[in-house]
């Protein structure tokens, strides 16, 4: 017999949640990501960091923003009022590519999992639009939850 | 010296770039990307898919519908009137984990690869949402664009 | 054997219809619905159409705008740049309720029945909004498509 | 005279009501409605609910999706943190059409009876939107308030 | 040395601001602003107020709802729900065009400064866009935040 | 005897203008306007700009997704693929403040005045975010169309 979706009613009906009994804590998500590419779309991106470039500094707007964005996203998924949000890109030559993480928090009745997940997803598409020219071969990967506090259920921290 | 992203000005200034004199043509793109997860979580939302389940449809659906949000969530995308869009997903017993593929096509100025990655993206993260009570090390892989045709640029293949 | 729904594939798999390779030709439709409510409600909204009031006419505004949010709510509906909107509310004293009409029209590849039925449904929301501190009893019906030209698959004139 | 609008001040001016002495108290509200059509789409529709087809799934859950928007919708509804929110579509012989029934609850400072309205509101017009090709004639009606709960004013549970 | 900018941390990288230690309390801001045109557009919107007609309406209710998309504009805004908005639109012969006043409210963590600033900005632009074909050479001016009352940092009162 | 609105019909009820008879041409619009602030917070956001800043880049990049939301901000304002957007900031030892420029390009059937000053606005509005807890007191001013070319009503120059 296998485990059952919270997401599924009794009648194996699609529903949001009733989070209203949850209490409203301080809830907060971490995850990462990444973007790997060919040597000439890396170099271009990552000298964009200079002077006068913007190009990581685009898609991390683009993450905070999205983190908004993720009860209009992902169907069931509540509103919540984020209370803060960052999102870091770091260059790795070694990769050839760029490592993506995203913090939320808030104060509320459910986790901010899925916005730290949104905000990593839409800042590598951020990347993957501004590169595309240059390659059209670049992969995202490893979209993962890192840790997560607050709430009933625990914490979480990842291991690998 | 590296190559020049199309999002920059001669200033280094990030803008929309302008696809103004570009020809309106048929446009289609295919991405796709996976998830894997636990047997416990896999084979909950796998079973999703029976008589009464609907995991899976709640995130092709989502997938769809993010397309059409796809230059509100990227910051230089331009908007465009997608004229259709599918996602399918494919259970892999395998891969423990689910294969998604998404398909969007338009008459437009400028291609619509970003929606078809955008869509990817969402129907993951729809699936994560779903599965996260069962589940937190999820992992969210291997988002590529597939195949391209339409534009000035040419067609482009992806080979494995 | 029961007919086959277009947003259907072969597979039964949901999919938002391919119309890219539909002629632009100018497309226009006209949809109706109405309010009724109690007679203390039915006046209060009725007179605020006087001089200072402007009930009907935040309604009619609603209307206008969700027309445009229209591919954002019905999840398979193509996005269409709509050339031009516009909703008309009628007291009647004899249903104690008001009669809606939206008209909308676009230069595209597929019809704005939807845009125009959006537009009637959320007028009529937007009033109920207003009203229900003085009646929660209202009730909105006869939402339909009363005519639609353009388009290969020929005019529609509702038949009453 | 006729009664206030609590939507307009002393000058008859709209305004959005001032809510922020209310309490934060759980609020519920279920809404009703149905839309009838012809044998041949109600058919079409009803076989959609087969082991591969979706047809009413989607509708549920672009009802459910509505909901979240409620307050970008309706002009001078206020922002609420919804904590649960499901949708039901029943087939009817009887009416040759749908029942829907869509519930909201919510923690905050004033009702959910447009977010529940606006979801049953969505789905008969995601209805409309998969079977208009079946049939233009459908008709969405009956859109009603039947219970609510929480809130200063009481609750309230409609008479048939 | 300058002032440090609350939203850059200490690497100088953007982010929201974390208001998650901040007390919930009531929080209310006012602002204002201009626009100024030819006599021949003045009139025609002023007269727009006449028995029949709405243009200010419009721009008040634009306002109202532009207040509630505040934190989807503004990249590093917190979304906050808003209890209470209200814009008023006042003709001035004097300066040939009209004077707008917004004042938003909420239940919060931050205050709600921006949301008044940009229901009055706004506003301003809807005037613009149904006068623009009377006149081009309008003016947007002095939006600026008269007082704001709530939250640890204090009260604020613009002097002039 | 007052000029006719454009967004009014005969019946002096608002409505969207028909563009539908309209010709899809190039049409491309400029928008100025400036903040102004204390010599605090004018230092603190123009330093903003140096090697790690990016308070500036923050406001621009607000300024295009601005652009693209023009349709959802202004009631009656028509949706329109943009097809080139850019937004520059100067900074102004002279005024205490910035001088901000957008420029909006389309190929549609109605002009982008409104986008452009919808920019410029929402850039604006973003620099006002980042530097209110320096100063209260800033003020947003001098929003105007520069220019505008395309479309049958001819092209528009500013003079000053």
């Amino acid at each position: 017999m296998s485990a059952k979706l919270t997401h599924q009613d009794d009648d194996g009906r699609i529903r949001m949640v009733d989070v209203g009994d949850k209490d409203e804590t301080t809830r907060r998500a971490v995850a990462t990501g990444r973007i790997t590419m060919s040597q000439t779309a890396y170099q271009a991106i990552r000298d964009g960091q200079g002077p006068k470039g913007d190009a990581l500094k685009t898609a991390e707007l683009a993450g905070i923003m999205a983190a908004k964005k993720t009860s209009d996203l992902i169907p069931l998924c509540h509103p919540l009022p984020i209370t803060q949000a960052k999102v870091a890109i770091s260059a790795s030559d070694e990769i050839s590519g760029f490592i993506i993480r995203a913090e939320v928090s808030t104060r509320g009745r459910t986790g901010v999992e899925m916005e730290a997940l949104t905000a990593v997803s839409v800042t590598a598409l951020t990347i993957y639009d501004m590169a595309k020219a240059l390659d059209k071969s670049m992969r995202i990967s490893d979209i993962v939850l890192e840790e997560k506090t607050g709430g009933k259920s625990g914490d979480y921290q990842r291991d690998d």
